[in-house]
């Protein structure tokens, strides 16, 4: 392919973690695990309610800084939820909480500033913080540690260009969910040295252990950290791409103006569609949090019982993060046995860090008989 | 406001162009002329499809390149509009051409690479090129010339860093549309110094003069052009916030990878109601083209009996690119005056660059008797 016209930086560059159309197509049996994307469809009142708003007129930009009423909606859901008030200036609604992420690191990274990244990690958390022109800087945590986030080796990776921290709770791709030791350390060191912390919370509904907790709730945290919510994993709402932004006035400017020359606005249906999810949320949360606790809970169980696999289990999210190291494979052979030997598409741990390398991760977003057929296969196997 | 985490090149910024919301409120009776966003709602028949296709399963990411039927749909319409075959590999759907513009500019610049953009200029071209670390190199046009782009001071502007142009036809905010001459004039240029056309095609329902064609038919054109095409103006979509790009295979793989971090998808019920769009193109080209050019045409007629203005006529678009220069004022003076005395909100030109400066934009975008009222208001005016 002539790549004359493409920027040197992106030359002979790996796709990362994107849907695998080619390996889904090579066999008519193949069960997908491998995409964090619900299997139910949204809700259909979100849908009508959508619908009868974009029939009334919301086919238009509106402000770009988010639909008003749906930030008023979420300062009320923030306040019912969390005790917090939130002023509306401190809201941005962005085009998914994926842009979310990338528009902080622009709006917060002077070149060559240094952001730690908990690894195993979301995939573009790297590239998020380098097209900002920043450095990942990578703290490990480790499946025989229980994921643990420990302060040594935070303290080990700060230096004096250390602008932020990436905090995903729960986590993708390992489960692990953090509770208030981790909080509280993480608050600790933020404002010791001065950082950002940019909390990924975006699988909140999927808190197995006790109730969520934002870092930003912490005291002295508000004023630091860049909250990132999302409508795509808690409300079924994936391909609708409206996440929102709590932060400080000043970033959440900076991030509406640099978003200007992106996406400029959500989309103004979505962002409806987004309203009626708010007011369904309890119904939701109920429902959902407890159908994907029982899909990963029947999961664990299951991979508990493969001799080939080990795993740390998860305590929220709807990912499980087996490690393969006993088969004596890397992560990206194993994944391709499991494709060819049992057509099972899953991913493999080294997208997501060196430290996932020896994992693979399954995205529990296929029904509990489908799960079943696909422990059974992979019970057949032998390494 | 506290902007210590605000990277230091966003410190003390204006936001350039986006909805003046304070202006808005300032007065009951205010018309807004300020925002490319049309007066129409979309077509009940795309949003009720769309919410169709939502029911039955379209809420989810998809394919990060594009719903494949949308893709399909495009290159048919690309077939019949313009007699060119493009290969599905060649087209990605964005979510808005504003975004896809950035992720040309993201995928083909190295720090430092130049791209020429011909001023008066879409505001967002500048941040798009800063932002992916190139630099903007402005040629200038000028309304006594009809806005005629110059072979002259395109060679006068072209370095050994020059690696791109971005042509926007028709023009905002001038109006202006560019035929055969031009065409051949860019491509001929693009040829000899081997540069990437960035072609944002965004307005072509509303070509005044002949029918339009897209730079990227001229020979030896598409395998260096990337097409910015998008929903928003042409089909009454700006608030669905989807576009789609046709560009050499490697530029579109790049811009996937690149977006991977970003929006990652297109929002899904966004495409479908595009993919419906595209079936009512011919209907909504022939209605909508006409409507805005009898707009556009009462506009010019009146401002052009208003003695403090002068006017170049516009063959595209539905804005108008008035210059005050008789008043004395500048743009911003200008402005101010008018949303105080007339209480008409319009777009200051030195907001699209050094060469707007002396002019103001006038988005068609309300009904005539609107209008009328507005330039009835602008006509009792003195200067």
């Amino acid at each position: 392919m002539d790549d004359r016209f493409v920027a040197e930086r992106y030359r002979n560059r790996s796709v990362g973690l994107t849907l695998d159309t080619q390996a889904l197509s090579r066999y008519g049996d193949v069960i997908n695990l491998s995409i964090g994307d619900t299997d139910f469809t949204t809700d259909t009142r979100i849908i009508d309610g959508a619908r009868t708003d974009a029939c009334a007129g919301y086919t238009h930009y509106g402000d770009p800084k988010g639909d008003p009423e749906l930030i008023e909606a979420v300062c009320r859901a923030w306040q019912e939820d969390q005790g917090e008030a939130i002023p509306s200036d401190q809201v941005l609604v962005t085009a998914s909480s994926c842009l979310g992420m990338a528009l902080t690191m622009m709006a917060i990274l002077n070149p060559g500033d240094e952001v730690l990244i908990f690894s195993p990690y979301f995939t573009m958390y790297r590239e998020q913080v380098e097209l900002a022109g920043g450095r990942a800087v990578i703290v490990p945590t480790y499946a025989h540690e229980g994921y643990a986030i420990r302060e040594d080796r935070i303290r080990a990776a700060i230096t004096p260009r250390t602008r932020a921290m990436i905090f995903n709770n729960p986590n993708n791709p390992t489960g692990m969910a953090y509770g208030e030791d981790t909080l509280a350390l993480l608050a600790s060191i933020a404002q010791e040295y001065d950082l950002v912390v940019a909390a990924d919370d975006i699988y909140t509904f999927y808190f197995f252990e006790g109730s969520y907790r934002p870092i930003r709730c912490l005291p002295g945290m508000a004023q630091r950290t860049v909250t990132l919510n999302s409508f795509s994993k808690n409300y079924l709402m994936t391909g609708w791409r409206v996440g929102y932004v709590i932060a400080p006035p000043a970033i959440i400017q900076t991030m509406n103006a640099i978003n200007g020359a992106l996406c400029y606005s959500t989309p103004s249906v979505s962002q409806r569609a987004a309203l009626h999810a708010l007011s369904l949320r309890q119904e939701l949360r109920q429902t959902y949090g407890q159908l994907y606790r029982q899909r990963v809970s029947y999961s664990a169980q299951r991979i508990q019982e493969i001799p080939y696999l080990d795993l740390c289990v998860p305590r929220g999210t709807f990912y499980l993060f087996p490690s393969v190291q006993k088969t004596g494979l890397s992560s990206a052979e194993f994944c391709a046995r499991l494709l060819e030997e049992a057509h099972i598409l899953v991913t493999p741990g080294s997208v997501f860090g060196a430290e996932g390398e020896g994992h693979f991760r399954i995205a529990c977003t296929v029904g509990q008989e489908v799960l079943r057929e696909a422990f059974d296969r992979m019970e057949r196997l032998k390494f």
